[in-house]
Parts: structure tokens; C-alpha cells; sequence
């Protein structure tokens, strides 16, 4: 770290790990949870990543790192964009600048960048599951020292299934697992649910925090706790604020001790009330409550917009995005499926719209703020968001389930089992398909085509550009058995102006978009994009491309790839997925099971993690850039690849 | 219905829909459940399936459609073996004997079966998200009258994730609907978790059933209780109970109204309760205590053993499994697995189990005998089960994580991103892969390989035999990084004599059965003993066959299939699954990349749905069985099948 940054962060540039946070004495904390939030701010505002979040765990992961013997001990993170200032104390700090670039940090836990960061943190609810594993390892490991482990999840992730099957088995089994309950009432989108409600009362309860705090202190003024007296005074506390709170205690109802709640913020406290917890036996849960965004007034004002907030001025607060724009640029696909999903529902009374806890992020808050009685954030809960659409399916409503495709990884058995065994018309509007750049690798929505092209009676289809994504739609719209799913990627498209006349399509047929002669080129999705540059790059070479557009991956197209196969060239097939399962794969199954010899090259993501870096980068680095697909072309069109 | 059963059930046999039965006098109710007692016994005693659980909910199914108005009101049975009943009550008496067989009634709710069927229901947990769906789509519809919604679910799978996601949204929308607790403290295995302890203190809190029954009742007698007090008093029972019980109540926790327990056998009491809470606004939750195989005391006293007993005198109690058979026979897979696990185990004392509520299911129970500390039955919760495995695996463990691969569905995001991502090795040993016959449409493992073969860094095996399946766990035991998929079917094998000396096989090779010049015959599994019976069945019609067992999917054995390419012969590939994205679809990926024309004929199951079988039925109509396989063997080597 340079001279400017230890003047500018003078205590944390002092702080190469842990082991050196832990030489400092407690009075130094909160200058240092200062200098934390200060490099936070300045980072991020010049590269952009998640902010909110961080800023809201400063103080806890201080106190972690301070009481808990990390690395020997296990934090565990729970979605992991609270995490930056773990990653600034823990031998990350002179690589920030890197965060979510390619070759650099991930914006997440990663285990393969440290070894503090004990478990992939991507997608949320799995903390509790996963250290309950490390923390029975340690129970099994008798000749090793005693390990703590601590899970530390939000209040939003906590509702998810996997958490409450996560909580209910640690009830069952002899372990010490630490939960930490890092309620900030705010999660990307307002929170939802019975589970949430339930901590904001628990939160409320009239009386409790006085009355806990004033017989706690006193008591300690009076020398009257000492080590043993701890967790029985812990204990009276919870039994006190389960008597005096209006709701009852979940987690005491599911065996597990519950302390709290207590403010996340106050670092003395936090650290007290770590040291007096760390050493007790069996699941314990502590409850913080924190506010997202703190110590950045304009965070704190608006934790939902600075989630993520993009560059900003650290001075003003002004973000980026916020500076007018009025030159007209192309949508997002978000915004064009938002808004064409609330012109659908205003001609049909049946569409309902259903997300996981990403009402903005997927633009269902435009069909929301119109229809607030049609539209159901379930929260983060994929599986019952599809289940739910299947029963809402079998009534006769016609559910719009707007989901990002890594996600929908999670119901995957709902969808076979709750829509299509049944043949219900639910629509999946699979967003942030394909690769997502900066989110990295938990993040890609990679293996969709692949997962629901081997469902039965599944349509699978991706638009090419705007227009098509509507067409689509209300071809969705229009389907009376069955579900289907549109996969549309992160970011935007290439028209302003894309607010077509929307028409009904045949189901599984593509287009045509240029006859050639060297080399056909079949593409799916908005990667179309690149393949007409590449076939335009190729043509200047001499080859001559034909071009189609799949629009379905299934059903396939007969006629279009008997028309493709009756050529006799080399077949170049383009999906920004997984290679393996996907456009490729059912084009060569296809050509061999109708008897044609024909090669297909199968260009997509290869059959291998893929880090972040920008989706320009990374389709460079797949070879679905449109330079290497028309380097493919060329080559193809060349050695005629012929089958032999 | 003939003269026979018009004696043997008088009182069922005059009930062809829930309109006859709402048209009997209360006094009758009881009657009625002896004969669905009776026919239950009589039937399942020799066509086996699904019996203790359906026992247990004789009155509540009776109870259920003469309160509510069926069909136009909804039951959402979850996992729908506790259906048989309502399956007798609603026009299926006369078609029972076809339960479970081919072209006969499904062994679970099927709404193609059934207008009084509304959802499917073969995976646990989905009923509370799906009835939710449909109570919401009846709010949506004000025009129509309004519809009563009921979600019937067990305490096992009450504790699974999904049924949580359900519960804790069901809070937060605008809703009526009635979830009823059928708690019966006894899943296929024991239950597990908080949630069972939870519930369990629940019942057993001193003195409040005799208070309550005593307030309930003397308000009654006073003639006190009247329509608008039903609700108060109710809600009084509640906090009552609440107040009265030592662990607090999840339920209200979460903002939905409790009622219970009641005795989930008397019938008067549970006609009064339903009709007292069904106008009711607002989700709630009514708490049932039942005796699972009630009413059949062999039943009673050993419920997990008969859960799916099998046939059985009906008289004596005698199931024909527990009748001394001392001829030597092949194990089923699931004991080869538990026995070799418990030996591997022995020698590694890394190894550790886990099973998801199928301890005996899997035969995990095999090592958790022996080692009760190191096997975790997590209860119904696939995702959690693979996800705690990889906390296990990051510590260091061994885990062997034994689930049905219908059930691994629920669990696939879990696959990637919590241990294939972070190249953790877990062993995956999938029970039931492939058709698994009576169990029909939701129960057969057919999507596997195609979901696990896109998963980057995966190993994915089948052992062709048991003493194979023993060397793929040994094999699997000594990788060091990287999950593994071991997947065999439900079912015995062939050999008698299979405890063979384990060694490590190659990862990624197979290997040659037998040479020949006409056909080569590529298979994965079990099913390469159909393959052998048909290759012998070709050769006495002159057709020579190459016979390969491929053991591993992925990695692909690539010097294998490049001498298989070079005999340029057809090439057909067998595998019990389904028949896109698996063996055949990587055979033809491979041939088309690696440049060679030749035509692969992918046998497996076809792209739809299979509803139950025997497994030999099955089979045959996807082709298959040893005949059809001899068949594709036959004319591929006639026709040649080349590509052109």
C-alpha cells in the first residue's frame, strides 16, 4: 500500500490480517471501522460494486475478527456482498482496486482467493447448512482443538428453505454453531413474509431492551457476573424478552438458544456479548439488528438504490446513474420484459406476476407499482415462487415468473414436478441467462438450456432482440398447456426503439436472416448480435454465411434444419450457455438421428468455471465474442469440416 | 362394484363421490371408516403399495369432503401416499385393484387421474405453496363464489424448505388458507429436527388438552358457544396453549393461527373443529394428532415397516417379507451400497453419512448401526443434506450423501455451487436412478445424468454391476477434489456372490465386453444386463456385436470411443434415463467433434413423461428390454444405418 493510502487509512493500513487487528486495543476499534467504511466509500465509488451491505457489517466483522481466532476459526458468509470489509482485514486490502475485475477479486467469498473466505457465498441461505457441516467436523475431529464456527446471515436469506432446513437440523444433532442474524429489515428489495414481520415484533417488543439492559448492567456493575454466571444471565435475558415479546420465539421454539437482539453498531457491546456467547455449547443464534448503508448518509437514506449504487461522488452522493441522460439509449431486457409484462396484464385479466426477491432487479416492480394485487415478491424462495405459480396455474391464472437463471437453479425439481409433470401454463421469464460478467462465477446463468431442454413438454426459447423477447411473451401468453421459458441476459440490448406491435409466433420455428453458401451459422438469443458482425467480418474474408435464428431450442425446428442440413456445410451453432446440453448439442443430435453427416461446431461457454471480468471480456475469452466467431467461420468454411 | 363388495363394505360401496357421502348421517361417519379400513386391508394385502399412512388418515379424508364442498373446493394432499381413502371415496373404489399398475390408478394424487386430484403429489413439502396458489387465485377471482383451500401435510414434511417458504408467505398475502397438520411422529424413518421435537413438546404440554377440552366443552353445554364466538373461543384454546406450553408455538410465530392438537380419530370432534374454523379469514394452521396404520395393529406397532409392506396376510399380519426364504438371492443395490459403505468407513475414518429422511430407503441405515456418530439423516431436506456434505468436505470429510436421484432434483443448486464450484469431494451415491416402476411418474430418476453432465468438474458413474458399484465407491473414497455421482437403480441385481475385493478403477475409462464387426453396443448401468441378453439374441440372427460398459459418463473415455469410431459400424447406446442429454448425447457430441460420420442410436426413455409400471413393462414400452434393444441391434446392422 502506498504512502497516500496509509496517510488516508492510517489504522487499517496498519492491518495485514487478523492477527494484527487482534494486537490492537479496543479503544482503537472504531477508528479503524472508520478507516473501513472511508476506503469503502472511495473504492467504490470509482468501481463500482455492492455497497450497502458492507458498509452495514463493519462493525460485526471487526468484532469477529477481534474475538474469533480466524483463520483457525470459521466465519462463514452468507451471499457474500457483505464482505468487503472482511476481504479489506484479511490480506485483500492492496488488491481492492481489482474487486470484480477480471483477474482480480470476486465480489464474493471465494476460497480460492483466501483462506478466510471458508465457503462459496453467491447465492443465499446456504451459510447455516454449510457451517453446521464444519461445525460437526470439529465435533468429529476430538483430537483437534475445538473449532468455532460461525454462519453470518441476513435477515431476507434466513427466510429461504435452505436456512430453515439448515436451523431445523442443527437442532438435531451435538454442535456449537454460532448463527448470526444480521437483521438490517432491508434486504436487495423490501423483505417479505411471515419470517420477517416476525423480527421486526420481535425487534419492537415494549419494554424488553430497557428492562434487559438495565438488569444486565447493573448486574455487571455490581461484580456480580462472572465467567460462569454468563450464559445463565444470557439465558434469563431471552426467557425474559420471549415472556415480554408479543410473538413467540421461532428459534427457541426449534431448540436453538436465542440472544438478542442487540445493535449491530455498538462495538463494545457486540464484542462483549461475542466473548460472553463464543464458549457456550450447542446452536445458539444471536440477533443484530444494523442499518444498511451505515455511515454513508446517502446509503442510509436509500439502502434499496445503494445496494449497488454504480460509480458515485463520494462527496455528493450524486451516483452516476442519477445524472440525466438525454440521449435515448436501448432498454435493459429487464425493462422491455417489465414493461411488455404490464401491457399483457392490462388485456388479461389472468396474468399474475410472481419474483424472488427481485421485483427491481428483474423490473416486476413496473407491473407491481400499476397491479399491487397481482404481483407476489415471495422472497428469497425460488422453489415455492414456482410451486406457487404451479397452483396458481391450476386455477387458471397465468403466472409470469420472473426469475435469473442461476436461481431458478433451485427449482429445478419444481419446475419438473409442479408445472410440467401437470403441463400448467407458467411462463419463466429467466433473466441474467448466460454470462453475467462482474458477479462472477456463482452468478452465470450457464446450465439453463441445458436443465430444462430434457424436461418433457417443456418450450424453451430465447428472443434475439427486443421485439422478439415481446413476441415471445405474448406468444406465453397465448399458450394454454404447458410452461415455457424465455431466457433473456443481463444488460441491454441494441434497439431504442423495440416497442413493437407484438405478434403471436409459431412455437418452434426459427427464421431465416441470410442465405449463404460456405457456412451456416444457427444462433439462440441476443448472442445474435455478435454472430451478425462475425458473419459480416467473414464475408469481407470471402466466406459466405448463412444465418438463421432459432428463437426455440425446443421444440426444434424440423423444416429450417433439414433446410440447414440439405446444404451440406460445415454447421456453426452460438448460445451463450454451457456448450454441453444446450442449441449445439440438440443441432448435432438432431443432424445424427436424421441421418445427416454434418459437422456442427458448438461454440458457448466451455465445460469449465468461469470467473468475473466484463461479459465483452469474458465471451472473448468462451470464443463467443463476435471476432471469434467469425475466426470459427472462416476456419470452418476453409477445411470444410466434413464428417468422415 | 359386484354383490361381494357390495356385502364386504356396505356403507363404501354406496359412496361414488363426496355427494353421497355428505349425504349420510353423522351417525354413519364410522361406519364408513371400517369399511375403508377394511377394503384398504384387503386390497394392499395383495397388490401392494402405500398402507400405514393412508390408515393413519382414514377420518380426516372422511372428515375433509363431508365438511367442505369437493371438488369445487380444494385438498392438496402432500406426498400423496396418505390418498388411498380419498382415492375409495371419489369415484375410484371400482378401479382400486389397478393401483400402481400400468394403465391402472397412480399410487398418488394425479390430476389427470381425477378432478378431486388437484395437484401432483409425489415429492414431499409442495402442497402448503401449491394450495396457496390456488387460494390466492380464488381472491383474485371475486366474481366467483369463494373457494375453500386445504393443504394437507405431514409433520415430516412440514419440516422440508419448501413447506417452510410456503408457511412463511403464506403470512403475507391476503389468503384463507387451512393448513392441516397430520402428524403422525413418524415419517418412512423416524423424523428428525427441531421442528419434530418442536412439535412434539407441542402435544405433550401439561394439562392443556384437559383444560382446553374442559372450557370447550362447559361453554358448549351452556349453550355459550355460537357462530361469532366459534373464532374467539378458538383463538382463546390458542393462547391458552401457547401460554401453557414449554416451547413456544412456530406457527404464530409467523403470523398463521394455530388450532390444535386435536385427535386426529374422532371423527365428531374433527367435523366440528373444520366446520367451526372453515369460514374463517386468513391463513391457518389446524394440528391433528394421528396414529400411523391405525386401525391394523401390526400396523400400529411397526408403522416404518409398513409404510409400503408389501403383501401381507391380512389375518395374520404376516408380511411375505418377513417368511424365511433361505435360497441365496442378489442383493438390491441399496444393500450392496450400505454394506460397502460401512467397510469403507471402517477403514477411513473420514468417511461420514448422510441421508435425507431415506435411512432405510438408501440402506445408510446398514453403517448408521454401527457408527450412529457419523451418519447425519437430515429429514426431508435434499438441499440442505448436499450443502452441509460440503461443509463436511471443506473440513476435510468424506461424505457420502445417499439420495434418490428424483429426490437430487431438489438439490441440484446445492451440487453446483456448493461443492462443484469449490471442487469439493462429495460422493453422490443416487438410489433409485433410472425407472423405478410402481411409483410412477414423479418417482423415476430419469433426468440425472443430463443435469449432472453439464456441471463442470463432475465425475458421473454407473456401475453396470454390484461388484462395479463397489469399486466406484472405493474409487470415489480416494479422490481427493471434486464431486462424484455414483448412480444405480431401485431394485436388485444379478450376482449372488458379490462381495469382491474392492480396487480403484481409471476415472474416465471403461472398458470392452466382447469384440464384434457389425454393431457396437455402448451402455451405462445396470441395463448392460438387457444389453448382454440382446446381444446374444442379435448374434443368433448373425449380427456381431462390440459390446462396451462405459462406467463413466464424464470423463468420457476418450480412447475407448476412438476405437469404437474406427470399426465405423453403428453405434447404439442404451441407458435407463432419459434418452437427451445423457450417454447417447455425449456419444454423438464426441463422434460429431472428434470428425467422424457415425450414426448413434440413442435408446432410452423417450422425451415424455412415464407414468408406473413394473419396471420390465416399462422397460419394454421405452425400448429398452432385452427384445427391443435385440431389435435396434438388428436393424442397425441391416440397414447400416450410415450417415449420408
Amino acid at each position: 500500500m502506498d504512502e497516500t493510502n496509509n496517510n488516508k487509512y492510517p489504522l487499517l493500513s496498519t492491518v495485514d490480517s487478523p492477527a494484527d487487528l487482534r494486537k490492537l486495543p479496543p479503544d482503537k476499534l472504531p477508528a479503524l471501522c472508520a478507516d473501513i467504511r472511508q476506503m469503502l466509500i472511495d473504492s467504490l465509488s470509482v468501481n463500482p460494486g455492492h455497497f450497502a451491505s458492507s458498509m452495514g457489517a463493519v462493525e460485526l466483522t471487526v468484532a469477529l475478527h477481534y474475538v474469533f481466532n480466524t483463520p483457525y476459526d470459521r466465519i462463514v458468509w452468507d451471499v457474500g456482498h457483505q464482505a468487503y470489509g472482511h476481504k479489506l482485514i484479511t490480506g485483500r486490502r492492496d488488491r481492492f482496486d481489482t474487486n470484480r475485475k477480471l483477474n482480480g477479486l470476486s465480489g464474493f467469498p471465494n476460497p480460492d482467493e483466501s483462506e478466510y473466505d471458508t465457503f462459496t457465498a453467491g447465492h443465499a441461505s446456504n451459510s447455516i447448512s454449510a457451517a453446521l457441516g464444519m461445525a460437526i467436523a470439529s465435533e468429529l475431529n476430538s483430537d483437534e482443538p475445538r473449532r468455532n464456527v460461525v454462519a453470518v446471515i441476513g435477515d431476507s436469506a434466513i427466510a429461504g428453505g435452505l436456512a430453515f432446513e439448515g436451523l431445523n437440523n442443527s437442532a438435531n444433532v451435538r454442535n456449537n454453531l454460532l448463527i448470526i442474524l444480521n437483521d438490517n429489515d432491508m434486504s436487495i428489495d423490501q423483505p417479505v413474509g411471515g419470517m420477517n414481520s416476525y423480527l421486526a415484533h420481535l425487534t419492537t417488543s415494549p419494554g424488553y431492551n430497557t428492562l434487559r439492559d438495565f438488569i444486565y448492567r447493573g448486574l455487571r456493575k455490581a461484580n456480580l457476573i462472572g465467567d460462569k454466571q454468563k450464559g445463565a444471565i444470557l439465558r434469563f435475558n431471552n426467557s425474559l424478552k420471549a415472556l415480554l415479546s408479543r410473538h413467540q420465539n421461532i428459534f427457541e421454539g426449534l431448540n436453538i438458544r436465542y440472544f438478542g437482539p442487540f445493535d449491530g453498531h455498538d462495538l463494545p457491546e457486540l464484542i462483549r456479548v461475542l466473548n460472553d456467547i463464543k464458549d457456550m455449547r450447542g446452536p445458539r443464534i444471536l440477533h443484530l439488528k444494523t442499518v444498511k448503508g451505515k455511515g454513508y448518509a446517502p446509503a442510509e437514506l436509500n439502502p434499496a438504490q445503494w445496494h449497488a449504487p454504480g460509480k458515485f461522488d463520494p462527496v455528493t452522493g450524486v451516483r452516476a446513474a442519477d445524472q440525466t441522460d438525454n440521449t435515448p439509449h436501448p432498454p435493459k431486457f429487464q425493462e422491455v420484459f417489465g414493461e411488455t409484462l404490464l401491457e399483457l396484464a392490462r388485456e388479461n385479466k389472468d396474468i399474475v406476476g410472481i419474483t424472488a426477491a427481485m421485483s427491481s432487479g428483474t423490473s416486476m416492480n413496473i407491473m407491481q407499482a400499476e397491479m399491487p394485487d397481482r404481483v407476489f415478491d415471495v422472497g428469497i424462495s425460488e422453489g415455492h415462487a414456482v410451486t406457487f405459480a404451479g397452483g396458481l396455474a391450476k386455477e387458471g391464472k397465468r403466472p409470469f415468473c420472473a426469475i435469473y437463471s442461476s436461481f431458478l437453479q433451485r427449482a429445478y425439481d419444481n419446475v419438473i414436478h409442479d408445472t410440467a409433470i401437470q403441463r400448467l401454463p407458467v411462463t419463466f421469464c429467466i433473466d441474467r441467462a448466460g454470462l453475467v460478467g462482474q458477479d462472477g462465477v456463482t452468478h452465470h446463468g450457464l446450465y439453463d438450456l441445458a436443465y430444462l431442454r430434457t424436461i418433457p413438454g417443456m418450450t424453451v426459447a430465447s428472443p434475439s432482440d427486443e421485439p422478439m423477447l415481446r413476441n415471445l411473451m405474448y406468444t406465453a401468453s397465448k399458450m394454454t398447456e404447458g410452461p415455457m421459458a424465455i431466457r433473456y441476459p443481463r444488460g441491454n440490448g441494441h434497439l431504442t426503439d423495440w416497442k413493437n406491435e407484438m405478434v403471436e409466433l409459431p412455437v418452434g420455428r426459427g427464421r431465416k436472416i441470410a442465405d449463404g453458401n460456405d457456412v451456416a451459422l444457427l444462433s439462440l438469443g441476443p448472442i445474435a448480435y455478435e454472430c451478425s458482425i462475425a458473419a459480416g467480418q467473414a464475408e469481407e474474408k470471402g466466406v459466405s454465411v448463412a444465418i438463421y435464428d432459432m428463437i426455440f431450442l425446443k421444440p426444434l425446428d424440423d423444416e429450417l434444419l433439414h433446410e440447414v442440413a440439405r446444404k451440406n456445410i460445415p454447421i456453426v451453432t452460438v448460445e451463450d450457455a454451457t456448450r454441453n446440453g444446450g442449441l449445439g448439442t440438440a443441432v448435432t443430435e438432431w443432424m445424427n438421428e436424421h441421418g445427416y453427416a454434418r459437422r456442427v461446431i458448438r461454440l458457448g461457454v466451455p465445460d469449465r468455471f468461469v470467473a468475473q471480468g466484463t461479459v465483452d471480456q469474458l465471451y472473448h475469452i468462451c470464443g463467443i465474442d463476435a471476432d471469434s466467431i467469425a475466426d470459427t467461420l472462416v476456419e470452418a468454411a476453409r477445411n470444410k469440416n466434413v464428417l468422415k
